[in-house]
C-alpha cells in the first residue's frame, strides 16, 4: 500500500491528472492491438452526479462516516467492517456477517471502483451510490440502526456539526439523511484503482503484463467473457440469470417481481477480482480458477480446458490495481 | 492524524531519537518546577523484553495480525475492531461488544502506550503484552476462536508463511502461538503518544499547555490524584478497590481469589484519557468531569469544587498525544 495522504491534497491532484493522462500512448506493439481495442482503461474518477459535486469537504466527511461505528446499533459495526480496506474493501468471507453475528444472503461486493457501476447491490436495487449508502445502516442483518437514531447520534458531536456545515454550507440543518448519503457516496467515488498492470498495458506499456496474461486476454475475448464483462469496469451493468451451487437467491426478481428476473444478478466487476474472493452471489466459490470454470460452463456453455482457465486467471490477476490512498480518520 | 509511514522506516528512527531527546530542557520558568518534577515525560518506546527483541519484521507482521479478522470465528472481528485506531485505539462504548454481539463485563482499554504498563487487563491477569495478546482471540465473548484454528487459518496463506519466517528466522515452524503473541506485542510497543502537550511542557515548552491546565496539574498533585496516577504512564500499576455505580465486577479477586482483592482494579493510565471515553471498569461514566468527581469522592474522600474539576479536566486534556503512525495493511 502506498503512503497515505490527506484527501484534501489528493482530490485536486486526482481531478487535474484525470484530464491529462492520454487514453492510449502505444510505444511498442505486441500484435494484439485488436484485442486491446476491445477494452477500456479505468478513468481516474467515475461520473459525478450534477446534484452532488465532489468536494474535499464531502470526501473528508464521508471518510469519517465510512469508519464511524456509532451509526450502528451495536456501536461497533461501520461501513469499513464489511468493506474492509485491509481486505480489498470487502470482507473475504462467503456471506456478509453483521449485527449480532447474523449472516446475510449475499457476498459483500467491494466498494473499489463502485462509482463506475450503473446500479448498486447484486440486484441493482439502488441506481447510484447515494441511493445505496443508507441501505446497510438500516438493514437488520447489517448495522441495524434506524436512520433517525444514526443522525441524532452524529448530531451529539460538535466535530460532526462543523464538518457537515463545511460540506453543505447552504443547508440550514445539514445533518440529514441526504447529506449522510452524499458524503459517503463522495468518499466512495475516490476509491478507485486506475493503476493496474492491465491499465498500464492498455496505456501502452507492452511489458506491464505477462505473455500468459496476454493469452488470457485473448481467451477472454475469443470465448465471449467480454460479452458481459466489458467497459472500463468490466461489467455491462445488466442482469443475467445464473444459479450457482447452493444458492436459492431470487436476485433481481426481489426488486422487480418480474418472472423473467428470477435468479438474475448484475454482472459483477472484475476489477481487483484477485483480492476480492470468495466469488459468486453467495460467496461459495473460493478460487478464480473454479469461478472461471463455472462461468464458462453456466454462462457460455463451454468446458474450458485447464490451460485456458489458467491463462484467463493470469489475465484476471492483472486487474488488481494499487489500493487507493485514504486515512483512518480521528473520530470525535 | 499525521501522514502514515511504513513501520520499516519509522522503527529505526524511533529507536535512534529516543536516545537523543533530553529528558528536560527548560528554557523558561513559570514557577511550577516543583510540580513538574513530580511527573515524567513519556519515553518514545517502552521497555523491550529480552526474549522478544523489537524488529521491523515483527512489527510489520504484528500490524497485519492486529487487523486480521480471520483469526476470529466469525471472520469479521480483529483486534482493531475493539482497539479501533479511529477511536483512540479503543471502542468508545461502555463495555466491549464481540462475537455474535455479546457484551462483555468491562470497558475496552486503549492499546496506546500499553507497553509501559506493568500488567495487562483491568485485573492484571497478564504480566505483559505477550501474555495478553492471545486472550481476546480465544475469549468466547470477543473473537471466540480456538488458537489452533487461528494458527491453521494463518498457515493457509503463503504471505503469512513468508512473514512469520522473516520475523522468526531461527524457528523451524514459525507460525505458532508464541510468535503470534510476540508479533502482536511488538506492534503494540510502537503505538505510543510521546508528543502530548503535557510532554512538551515537561520538556521545557512553558507555552505548551494553558494556565487552566497548569492549575489543574497543581490541583492534581495537591489533592493526591498523583498518589496512584504517577510515572510516565500516570499509573502506579497497583490494584485499588473501587465500586463504581452499576458494577458488581470482583476485579482482581477473579485472578487471585484473595478476599482483600475484591473490587480491586489496576489504576488505568491517564494518557489520552480525553479520547478514550467512556470511563471506569464498566464504562458507565461518559465525561471526564463526572469521572474526576467520582474519583475525588470514592478514592480521596473529597467533594471537589466545580472549578477544581474543570481545572483537572483541562489538565487531563493535555495528555492527549499525536496518534501513532501505522498502516492499514494489505492482507492476503
Amino acid at each position: 500500500m502506498k503512503k497515505h495522504h490527506s484527501m484534501k491534497k489528493i482530490l485536486p491532484a486526482l481531478i487535474a491528472s484525470s484530464a491529462l493522462i492520454p487514453a492510449s500512448f502505444a510505444v511498442a506493439e505486441d500484435g494484439l492491438e485488436d484485442y486491446r481495442d476491445r477494452f477500456d482503461a479505468l478513468p481516474y474518477l467515475p461520473p459525478i452526479p450534477s446534484d452532488n459535486s465532489l468536494s474535499s469537504e464531502k470526501v473528508e466527511l464521508g471518510n469519517m462516516l465510512f469508519f464511524e461505528p456509532r451509526i450502528s446499533s451495536s456501536g461497533v459495526i461501520s461501513c469499513a467492517t464489511c468493506h474492509n480496506p485491509a481486505l480489498g474493501w470487502a470482507d473475504r468471507i462467503p456471506r456478509a456477517t453483521g449485527h449480532d453475528g447474523q449472516v446475510g444472503e449475499r457476498n459483500t461486493p467491494t466498494v473499489l471502483n463502485s462509482g463506475f457501476l450503473e446500479s448498486q447491490f447484486w440486484d441493482g436495487r439502488a441506481p447510484d451510490l447515494e441511493a445505496q449508502a443508507l441501505g446497510p445502516i438500516e438493514a437488520g442483518v447489517e448495522m441495524a440502526m434506524d436512520l433517525d437514531s444514526a443522525l441524532a447520534r452524529l448530531n451529539e458531536f460538535d466535530l460532526y456539526q462543523r464538518k457537515f456545515e463545511a460540506a453543505f454550507p447552504n443547508d440550514e440543518d445539514p445533518i440529514n439523511a441526504d447529506n449522510l448519503a452524499k458524503s459517503l457516496a463522495s468518499f466512495q467515488r475516490t476509491l478507485n484503482t486506475p493503476h493496474s498492470p492491465f491499465d498500464r498495458y492498455l496505456r501502452g506499456d507492452m511489458e506491464a503484463i505477462s505473455d500468459q496474461a496476454k493469452d488470457g486476454m485473448v481467451a477472454f475475448v475469443d470465448n465471449g467473457c467480454i460479452a458481459c464483462h466489458r467497459g472500463p469496469e468490466l461489467t455491462d451493468s445488466q442482469f443475467h440469470a445464473i444459479q450457482v451451487p447452493g444458492s436459492t437467491d431470487l436476485g433481481r426478481y426481489t426488486v422487480t417481481g418480474e418472472e423473467s428476473d428470477k435468479y438474475r444478478f448484475r454482472t459483477p466487476t472484475l476489477r481487483n477480482v484477485a483480492v476480492t474472493y470468495p466469488y459468486m452471489n453467495n460467496g461459495a466459490t473460493e478460487t478464480l480458477e473454479e469461478s472461471v470454470a463455472i462461468m464458462g460452463r453456466e454462462m457460455l456453455g463451454s468446458e474450458f480446458e485447464e490451460a485456458t482457465i489458467n491463462d484467463i486467471t493470469a489475465f484476471l490477476h492483472t486487474l488488481t490495481g494499487e489500493m487507493p490512498d485514504f486515512e483512518v480518520p480521528a473520530l470525535p
